[in-house]
């Protein structure tokens, strides 16, 4: 049939099951954007900054599995929305990345926009190509979304020259690519079943990646057949939890605090994630590994692959019954007063909705959230990956999208906010069912706690003026309002329970600035 | 003497030159925070964004011809500011990036934030280091100082292992590093004259780069004494305009108009510039080489070198005589009514006080300001040299940090002001005089003349709703109260006016909203 690049490969894509485009054309996606309109089953959301688009698409494929495209300008377009790929490869989230370059022989002519856009993708992708011709072009984007939602899954970039998109050609669809699927691997299952076999807390099991119910009652399943430890990485892609699922504690964020969490263990037993490492070195530490000397680490499931078919066939192979829901307690009450990290958390578990996906960029003031989450109504968090921190936002417009019966609950700090607030247009324009709580603390008070811990215990000014945000301070209502999402200010948790109340009431994005 | 990495880099940066450190520190920079503390006359700004840093450090480059440094975090934190150093590095505008990375030997660790920095700079950068002791470090900072002032000049990328910025050390300051002048190339000269003593249409002179008063003068005395043909490049890092000024037309953005501009010609000298290319490849357009088949280009300064020394070089070979001022017409009064670009642009024409710096990131907004600039007040304008939108409020920071005592006047189109709105926030902390103008069309207008050249004249829902910004509109004057910035919305040319008189009355940045 006679058709052209653009339009074959957003049809090869939706055929393989891609329904969402979150966008930031440019010129070189002109023709991008037509084949959008004329093709049907891929909505296009538009995003105010490239880093938004990348955001909400690794929110997306976390929450389906499944990658949605970002369209993006030439290589500054596609820099802008690196630091959030980067979190995307840090949780092995499926995208396919639809990056727009010059005609090819126009590249030769070195014109202002051009540069070396592999350089710039290489380091957050796992799957590269640049296709030269419009079924090279739909062969290559059958490719990139087995690439994205294979096992490992990741993040796939597809370079296109722009006479790629506009040639016109008289192809059908290419065949279909199987995406690789993750099976448990029968050698790893019985020599994790043996360590763990010998029960108690010298053996451990550490969970990471996407851990859905049946990945967290496995690993209920054998800590009560052996007693053994559970740990989940500290941040994880997304973690199914609340009132009546398997609950357990992450591993520290400090190392020296993780260090001492993992004393006495001898062999730990990984899930879809690595030997813990700590997230920064510190000259006071060694090489960052985390795990007590001579502690032995025993792969189950890779990482960026999914924990639950090992970790089944783990509780199967040690015989473990079936798991018996402990009762946790009722959420304690939350007294009234001025808001801090401890109440807005325990606050924000008492009004949670049924099935929320929460969004969880607090950092420090994530702390109650941390603790009261799991007595919470079920939920899903998404946690933030790669420490390239103005992926809240992003997420919650790609988490809403991906799921609209869903309410989405985002934990936003204001430093990591500011990085990435042009998401919050999109959550009005898309009308989306967000709930935005900005914990103003007013500070990057994470590197406020890294002076103290190097010993800068009365920073200076020039220490205060980088790490503090008064001076003036952000209006986050003001900022809210200026991209169509009302919203509020709180000081004190009752006005915080308060506004969450009214709020259900609304449809649409709020946005509650709640002081710190 | 006993020092540290950190210390001993400042000490050194600031003896080649460096006053000034736009930063957004992490973890990984907290030495550098310290240090900046510790040693004087190195002035740290914040920035809520990297992109804000690095636009604000092209801009003062730009202004000073010395670099600034950027402080960075890791490969994300350096992701982020990649876009504005894509625009630095089309205008050769020195900057040094501290890039802050694990410690040497946390880095097999691949802890979160780890990445392939190297592959992330490259395409931006010019000149790159990772040293891996204090002394490596400090001679590196003396190199990267000169390379990023030398002749050509550029960007300059620094990758700091954390363990050697926080090394003790007893070392001195490493020795200056001299950086490359521009001096003109006799043979290229003599060239030159030979090809423009022929007189005439059919010999042109282009010119690009930073353009102070001494390139313009030389030009012109040269266009008076042979005929040649002259122009500017379409996007200059930095033009002395305005009354009183020789001025000579850019060329057309749009290839067709610039190569009927171009029609005739046979000997195109360039001057601190490279042969005329078009932005974007169309399928109805050849190579994207805008000078006519058979024209020779002779180059005279290479780009991102400083042009006047050939060009006054090049004058005197051709006994030109000194410059005459050719009276230019005061400026056409402005008729009271709707804004539109052209009335916009000659509003502010009329205002614009002396020896202002303006930025124009006006995009199709620009219209007017492009015909009426010239007629205005002694000035410098910044224009986007790298098609990487978002360069204007960084701009305008850095350049009203570069220079204190000239007003600055920001001309932004909304669509690409969206990108790093952040840096409103650092014009109120810093109190700087920067006139904000937003042009609101509350569109991707540019993209919409693309679907209508490429023959979508009726775009379709997908299609407008990619291209434009309405739907929520945005409102630009509670986006800067939110930052701290005051402002106004106008929708007429003497709404403008009056706006512009009262707002010179206030000290500190103001927001201009001017709906189109």
């Amino acid at each position: 049939m006679s058709t052209n690049g653009a339009r074959l490969a957003l049809e090869t894509a939706h055929a393989a099951g891609v329904d969402t485009c979150f966008a930031n054309p440019g010129t070189t996606e002109m023709d991008w954007v037509i084949a959008l309109e004329e093709i049907h089953g891929i909505r296009s959301v538009l995003c105010l900054f490239e880093g938004v688009a990348t955001g909400a698409a690794d929110a997306y494929g976390r929450m389906t599995g499944r990658p949605a495209l970002t369209l993006l300008h030439l290589g500054p377009g596609f820099a802008n929305g690196i630091a959030n790929l980067h979190n995307a490869r840090r949780a092995g989230s499926p995208i396919v990345n639809l990056i727009g370059d010059h005609a090819s022989w126009h590249l030769a002519a070195d014109a202002p926009l051009t540069s070396d856009i592999e350089s710039l993708a290489s380091p957050v992708s796992q799957w590269i190509a640049r296709p030269d011709g419009p079924r090279e072009l739909a062969e290559a984007m059958a490719q990139a979304v087995a690439a994205a939602s294979g096992s490992p899954s990741g993040v796939a970039s597809l370079i296109v020259p722009q006479d790629a998109a506009w040639a016109e050609a008289d192809l059908d669809l290419p065949d279909p690519v199987k995406a690789a699927r993750t099976v448990a691997d029968p050698e790893r299952v019985e020599a994790a079943a043996q360590c763990l076999a010998q029960g108690g807390p010298g053996v451990g099991l550490l969970l990471g990646g996407v851990l859905q119910r049946e990945s967290l009652e496995a690993a209920a399943r054998i800590r009560q057949k052996t007693g053994c430890r559970v740990w989940l990485d500290t941040f994880l892609p997304r973690l199914r939890e609340g009132r009546g699922l398997p609950a357990f504690d992450p591993l520290p964020y400090f190392p020296e605090q993780a260090m001492e969490s993992l004393a006495g263990l001898e062999n730990m037993v990984l899930a879809g994630t690595r030997a813990p490492v700590a997230f920064f070195g510190y000259q006071s530490l060694g090489s960052g590994e985390l795990l007590p000397d001579g502690c032995e680490a025993l792969p189950l499931a890779d990482p960026y692959t999914d924990s639950g078919p090992g970790l089944i066939a783990l509780a199967a192979a040690l015989e473990a019954p079936p798991w018996s829901p402990a009762g946790s307690g009722p959420l304690p009450p939350v007294s009234d007063g001025p808001l801090d990290a401890a109440n807005m958390g325990l606050t924000v578990a008492h009004w949670l909705p049924d099935e929320a996906i929460v969004v969880n960029e607090a950092a420090t003031s994530g702390l109650g959230w941390g603790i009261h989450g799991r007595g919470a109504a079920p939920h899903d968090t998404l946690s933030l990956t790669g420490g390239a921190i103005g992926q809240g936002i992003p997420n919650a417009v790609g988490a809403a999208i991906a799921c609209p019966d869903k309410p989405v609950v985002l934990l936003q700090a204001d430093g990591s906010g500011m990085y990435t607030l042009q998401g919050l247009w999109t959550l009005a324009r898309e009308a989306l069912n967000v709930t935005v709580i900005v914990c103003a603390n007013r500070a990057y008070r994470i590197l406020q706690a890294e002076l103290q811990r190097s010993g800068q215990t009365q920073p200076g000014p020039v220490a205060l003026g980088l790490t503090d945000l008064s001076g003036p301070n952000l209006d986050w209502v003001r900022l809210a309002e200026g991209m169509g999402v009302p919203g509020c200010r709180v000081e004190r948790s009752e006005e915080l329970a308060r506004a969450l109340e009214q709020r259900s009431e609304t449809p649409g994005p709020y946005l509650i600035e709640a002081l710190l």
